[in-house]
């Protein structure tokens, strides 16, 4: 069975694979009773994550085509025609009756599907997340997570501080605890927002499990369905789970090399109703570029001329690499209308999931009620631990090194970028942060680029998953923090290589695009 | 000022107190200038959280009738009829708009709350929370929150436990993980669920920031605005909180001593297309009672026929005091149509916040899925602690004197019950769990009752703060793991006290009304 996907498509990656499986059947290249091979096998020869080959066999299940056999496999159906068709689009059909059929494939577990609130797609997020273990393999050469370099964690130092917190306060921690986060902990983070220049009583900070969860309750306190939310376009994906979808609209800001686009920016707020503007002013992922004071000012004379709260986040701030530092959308708030968000998560241990909101007191008490329904509080332990090992000063250390490893890769990124790249593709020259942003020239497609770069053992993350809307394929994502110098070199020369070939390749044809088109038009 | 709040009247206490302060000024009780206490103090002589203050006076504030000065307080207003009328129940006003008068209420934060996505309810959960505080408080017998004992936690052990995990595996752990949970968790965790009877793959496991995360999680994979939810009635405040509201309907099953009536819940199937069914069949939270296992399988006959999901909260199932182990519904569910469950807070440590749900693998992916999009994983540190604490035998240990300690705990209770609380009071009689359920005489109000018993330093959840309909005043909940013998003893006879005599004043006015109603009957 031969699946052809094409990861630019808009069509989402599962329904290009139930597609072409019902077209196999149709045309007779797959007969009644051939067996499907399973989805965590054809995922892998996919290259695509096991939930999208799941979600493409549960439509076709829901259909009529196929069918599974628990313990045996899942086999082309006698007659799809007989099968009484539950087509997840029409999910109504599969609520409250007490069809025998229904039973049936619910016990295979495949009628799942019409009992879900929505219908899956393609998981940006979770394929930036599966890469985890992908980089865990030496051979591999990732660009593609933007996280913390653990070779330089103190694994030894951490452990101490969390045994000696544990064993003064852990009574205390290990019992239910305040909504609003650990004690000690938030009054450390008070006293280092201050010397960014913000100053944040203990009711106007709420601790939450990194900035994910911050993103997801701001959309509980301030959404609703009909609101518009205004994003930076590309964006992290994380925001775009969150708030693309229930109604909601993202309305997205185009980037340009000085960050967010002002003019467009103030074109939108003047055209819409926007509830919410989502920025990320220092080293913006996926671009890394930066905002200026001047347009930091200009943004919050925007959002308070048109009455609109901002979410600030502040994650990659902390990992400045060069250049001057800048304050904080947060330090220079008059009107209050900013939502500060920040977390541990890139400069020392994602593995916590411990992260930090500051605004104004009202809507922290709102943000407050929703986290505590959401999981009544941050794990206690781990804010202990972090409390007490940045207490210890060794943050500080940490950041300090990291710094100075990242400066020292992001330069040697460049170096072999300007070496290995060839004319026509163009990036971007972050201050700081994690990520730089390639752009290939137009026809190019970062997601077949993918393709062939895996076979090689290189992996970065492709444009299009940072893209709500207008999705640029010709545009991918560096993340320089955790590939060795030498890895650095050898990847970018690959990935260099296959640009060239491409382009190579791709002559010809352009030339024979234009020999036609001149043709047709004659 | 005065205000008189009643807490069983079905209008929000913040609208009491925003109702009466109106009246107050129009009556001319309070006058132009009148400086209004600050919310935190008035907060506390009402016995009210301080967010229900705020509340009522963001609204007054919108509407004209008081003004805060930032540094000065919060004042009677001049006019106000002059005020732009900005009431938040029309909060589209507050939208979009740019009215100079509006930016300077929002720097005073009053505004935020016409930029909320809904209005603040009085929240049950908070109430509950916050008792965390007052416990501490060793003057004050709390029966208020339904945790476990921290006198039994092994806290040197479990600081042993991590330490050596961190030493062993802290530079995983520290680093981004697996968004389905640590695996060595999971692997411990399946083990127990055999057996518990339930054969839990790896798939079908996924680990929560306890079970307030994996109800949030359930609402957000299964439930649309439109949809019903069947819930016991009444029920834990966390599940209102996540349940109710964004369109979602609860339809309330009423619980009776055996737990929830199944009459009723098949009535109710049988009216409303249903599309998910929550039930805590063992130690119902907040009644203590109970499923038997003829009517656990009844419940599955009835999801099944109706094709009705059920989630099923294990929280207390190993909180078994008296009477025979019964198997969860999860142990019985041949049609794969539960979703299980459970955490470490109510056996070991609730201030690490780790659960786990355990469903159907398709179920799973996209709860796991949702998790991601929430916050990434629950944080490792925890995970691996508890992994390591449970692996050296240590939970087991623990569960083993909680229920010695729990059992000698509740036959006190029920001992001092019979002793103290006047004829006419009944209770159910729980096999398990934290709590035990009591209904006064109809016409008293446990609300009332909690008033006068808080100046005697006794505490208690009155019963409508798990009502989402048909409140019943005159019922409580009477937690007791984590009160001491004597307490006990002393706080019952105290709350027993209070209903004797509140039962005395009753009558002669019950005599009244019955005289008064036979003359007009006449």
């Amino acid at each position: 069975m031969i699946l052809q996907l094409d990861p630019a498509n808009a069509v989402p990656l599962y329904r290009q694979i139930r597609d072409q499986i019902r077209q196999l059947i149709t045309s007779g290249a797959l007969a009644v009773g051939d067996r499907l091979p399973p989805s965590r096998e054809l995922a892998q020869r996919l290259g695509v994550h096991r939930t999208t080959v799941a979600n493409a066999y549960a439509d076709l299940t829901a259909d009529g085509w196929i069918a599974g056999h628990v313990g045996r496999g899942t086999f082309v159906a006698e007659s799809p025609q007989a099968a009484k068709p539950v087509h997840p689009e029409s999910r109504a059909a599969g609520r409250g009756t007490a069809h025998p059929s229904y039973t049936a494939t619910l016990e295979n577990g495949y009628l799942w599907s019409t009992l879900f609130a929505d219908q899956p797609a393609d998981d940006p997020l979770d394929f930036l997340m599966a890469d985890v273990t992908a980089a865990a393999d030496r051979r591999v050469i990732s660009f593609t997570t933007a996280r913390p370099a653990d070779e330089l964690f103190p694994v030894e130092e951490f452990r101490r501080a969390t045994s000696d917190v544990v064993r003064r306060d852990g009574r205390t921690l290990l019992q239910l605890g305040p909504s609003d986060g650990y004690p000690p902990l938030k009054e450390f983070l008070r006293q280092e927002l201050a010397r960014e220049g913000i100053q944040a009583g203990d009711r106007e900070l709420l601790i939450t499990n990194g900035c994910q969860q911050a993103l997801d309750l701001v959309r509980k306190v301030f959404l609703r369905p009909g609101d518009n939310v205004l994003l930076e376009n590309p964006v992290y994906p994380g925001a775009i789970q969150t708030f693309n979808g229930g109604g909601v609209r993202c309305l997205g800001v185009p980037v340009t090399e000085k960050g967010v686009n002002l003019e467009a920016l103030e074109t939108l707020l003047n055209q819409q109703r926007v509830r919410l503007l989502l920025l990320t002013p220092s080293f913006h992922n996926p671009t890394g570029t930066t905002l200026s004071l001047d347009a930091r000012k200009r943004v919050l004379e925007l959002a308070a001329r048109h009455q609109v709260p901002v979410v600030e986040d502040n994650i990659y701030s902390a990992l400045r690499l060069r250049g001057r530092e800048l304050p904080p959308l947060k330090a220079l708030d008059t009107h209050g209308l900013v939502v500060h968000l920040d977390s541990f998560s890139k400069v020392c241990f994602p593995g916590l999931r411990v992260g930090w909101l500051v605004a104004s007191e009202p809507v922290i008490e709102r943000l407050r009620v929703a986290k505590q329904a959401t999981d009544l509080h941050t794990d206690q332990l781990a804010q202990a631990a972090l409390a007490e090992f940045c207490r210890r000063g060794l943050l500080t250390k940490l950041i300090k090194r990291a710094r100075t490893l990242y400066r020292g890769r992001l330069e040697r990124l460049e170096a072999a970028l300007a070496a290995h790249f060839p004319e026509g593709v163009t990036w971007t020259r972050p201050e700081g942060g994690m990520s730089l942003w390639v752009t290939l020239p137009a026809g190019l497609d970062a997601g077949a680029l993918l393709y062939k770069a895996r076979e090689r053992q290189v992996l970065f993350a492709p444009g299009r998953f940072f893209y709500f809307q207008g999705t640029q394929p010709n545009t991918l994502r560096l993340s320089f923090p955790c590939v060795k110098e030498k890895q650095i070199e050898q990847g970018i020369e690959v990935l260099g290589g296959l640009i060239k070939s491409e382009l190579r390749q791709r002559r010809p044809a352009e030339r024979e695009t234009r020999r036609r088109a001149r043709v047709a038009l004659v």
